[in-house]
């Protein structure tokens, strides 16, 4: 069994706060401090350039990387860590389209992360030539997979409200007719089992901030399922990814299996925060922390349906269908948010209308979802959202 | 005048090294462990999401740019930092190419660094239609600039020989034939002046944990001219480049200005560092430090010279023609470079045969100068390079 007090044990919460935001930056665990303070005074500071022998950093993104695959369900040495979810994204889109060349659909669905669908137009904006990316609605996703499509994009959990797709079957179904996947697992990476080798998924991409904790701005995954590895060709054929990059050849020549999705330098500083949180999760059961999650979350929704009439849940009712968070809509959600926070319970909201709460059970028990449906009521209740300053919004939301 | 003493104190150099690898990745100043190790306590442990409001993260990117275009010579607003340099050239080059829609040749040198001539080629690769990269000798490069050019792709200062192009000379050629400049200032930014809006540059990217000290992994930089912002299309068309990331919605508009060149979340613990390392160079004159790095590079050159005739000069003789490096050949260039560096002077080697050497005024001087030297003359002259274990390559050189 984990032991959800040791987990906890190991991250700052600051003291008055009930953090329910670790669907989008997860909170600082306890190593990260010392583990990025070493890497900056004893290996950068006294090794310098050495230290990308001495200290390892050339082969951390791959070190890393086999941290994370048995996270998500993937083989050994099928993952390696660099840039930037929506970086991953293109890379492995434009890998999977290079695999399906007589066809030209990225086939993806209206409620996919933005950034992704951005991503995919730009990319079939270069490709030109009749490339297209075509997005349909959540549930009619499985019906379009058709054989115009080259590939198919799909978040498996809904950023906004947590509805979360099938991902054997839909993988399944893109296979059936000819068409090769990419799955985004922003929100699955850490918050629920993944199991990519089992799908036979072909691509898949994530981050680390959310609820794997690595801290603002921390380096994304990109999986190549090892029977495409030697022969996925790279898009952004940077130089960490080149099989001698050291050789300093002219010439591209992708590397071995997932290294050839290597770019350019990996950023050791904020890798080294991802190698302390990862430690968080060597004690951790994922089909107990999914267990703890949908029981919190069962207990968060029953207490806010029960309490707060006007709000309507955004997600999925059944647990099986929600990945780990729970959104519920009300009109002045932007409002309602600013006086949970004032209040020292943080989640989020997301345009228009939608409230999103993670449920994180690495730091995240009964009491504190307890707490935070008595704090929304008393919110609810009183209308304590209702004042002019609530109502201004942030840069950022 | 700039004091060297004084920004040279603002450096941990380890007890007994003589650094001459700032060229590849600078020492660590005293005030980033410290700001690094706020931007994990005070904001992402206490203020966890609010961060990205409350400390400023998400203008992050363009405030540390700013800092930036004051050492490139580029208009405040001009430059934006995020990723690595390989994916920082991609998108100059895909906008640039964006604005030569009826040309189709990336015109490069063979001395680019190969990450550049990947990207391109990577880039040409799914563009298709014609599109091809076309190398020439570095000397040769001027006269290949004709109508056939779309874009002109060079790196200002070598990184194997450290010479550099006259960017002013390129820049008004490549402009008098029509075609569209992106120059690599990954040796330049930091290691000399230089002055983008006075060179009517169009497109520019660097690297910041060179001469600039932002650590291993520090994020790139970005400058597109202010005359071409608002027009320039952005092929990584990521959520935080979107005019309003926030509003979600799900078709690309680019963001205003330089702006739009960001992609994904930046990475906040490296930025965090390079803002402390860009602190050192609030006294900094970059007419000084050219004058002195020259001033140094010439006493090395001179000295080596005298004392170790084995070693052939691969930088340029004349100091307006290099960058801030001194590079010399051997055959045995690999073992000389371990020998020297288990004398505790660090350069680099480069194949196939060239010693590097960074000359880095902000924290070398005279006397370190003539150490190496001294060290570099016992070595050649006792033959204490001829180990089997200084000729046994290490994964990174």
């Amino acid at each position: 069994m984990t032991d959800f007090d040791t987990t906890r044990a190991m991250f700052h919460i600051p003291e008055g706060v009930i953090y329910l935001d670790g669907n989008s930056l997860g909170p600082l665990p306890h190593g990260a401090e010392a583990r990025v303070a070493r890497a900056m005074r004893d290996e950068w500071g006294e090794m310098l350039i050495t230290a990308w022998n001495k200290a390892g950093w050339m082969q951390q993104p791959r070190r890393v990387g086999d941290r994370i695959a048995r996270l998500i369900g993937a083989e050994p040495g099928s993952v390696v860590m660099g840039d930037t979810l929506s970086i991953k994204i293109f890379q492995a889109l434009a890998a999977a389209l290079d695999m399906a060349p007589e066809r030209r659909v990225i086939l993806s669905d209206t409620g996919n992360f933005p950034s992704d669908l951005y991503m995919a137009e730009g990319l079939a904006g270069l490709l030109g030539d009749g490339y297209a990316l075509r997005t349909v609605a959540p549930e009619a996703l499985e019906d379009a997979i058709d054989e115009s499509v080259a590939v198919t994009l799909i978040t498996e959990v809904d950023y906004a409200t947590g509805r979360r797709h099938d991902m054997k079957r839909l993988t399944e179904a893109a296979h059936a007719a000819g068409a090769v996947t990419v799955w985004d697992l922003a929100h699955s990476a850490g918050a629920l089992p993944v199991d990519l080798a089992g799908c036979n998924v072909d691509f898949a991409a994530g981050c680390t901030y959310k609820f794997l904790n690595s801290g603002p701005g921390g380096p994304a995954f990109i999986y190549v399922a090892p029977r495409h590895a030697e022969r996925a060709r790279p898009a952004l054929a940077g130089w960490l990814g080149h099989a001698a990059p050291f050789d300093f050849e002219r010439r591209y020549r992708p590397g071995a299996g997932v290294e050839r999705m290597r770019v350019g330098t990996p950023p050791v500083l904020q890798l080294a925060a991802l190698e302390a949180a990862l430690d968080v999760w060597e004690g951790v059961s994922l089909a107990d922390l999914r267990a703890r999650s949908l029981e919190l979350s069962e207990r968060f929704i029953v207490g806010v349906e029960a309490a707060c009439p006007e709000l309507a849940l955004a997600s999925p009712r059944e647990g099986a269908q929600r990945g780990s968070q729970v959104s519920f809509r009300h009109p002045e959600g932007y409002a309602i948010m600013q006086a949970l926070i004032a209040r020292g319970v943080i989640g989020d909201f997301r345009a228009p209308d939608i409230l999103r709460f993670g449920i994180t059970p690495l730091y995240i028990g009964a009491a504190e979802i307890d707490a935070a449906v008595r704090i929304l009521a008393e919110i609810m209740q009183g209308r304590l959202w209702d004042r002019p300053d609530y109502r201004t919004r942030a840069a950022v939301t």
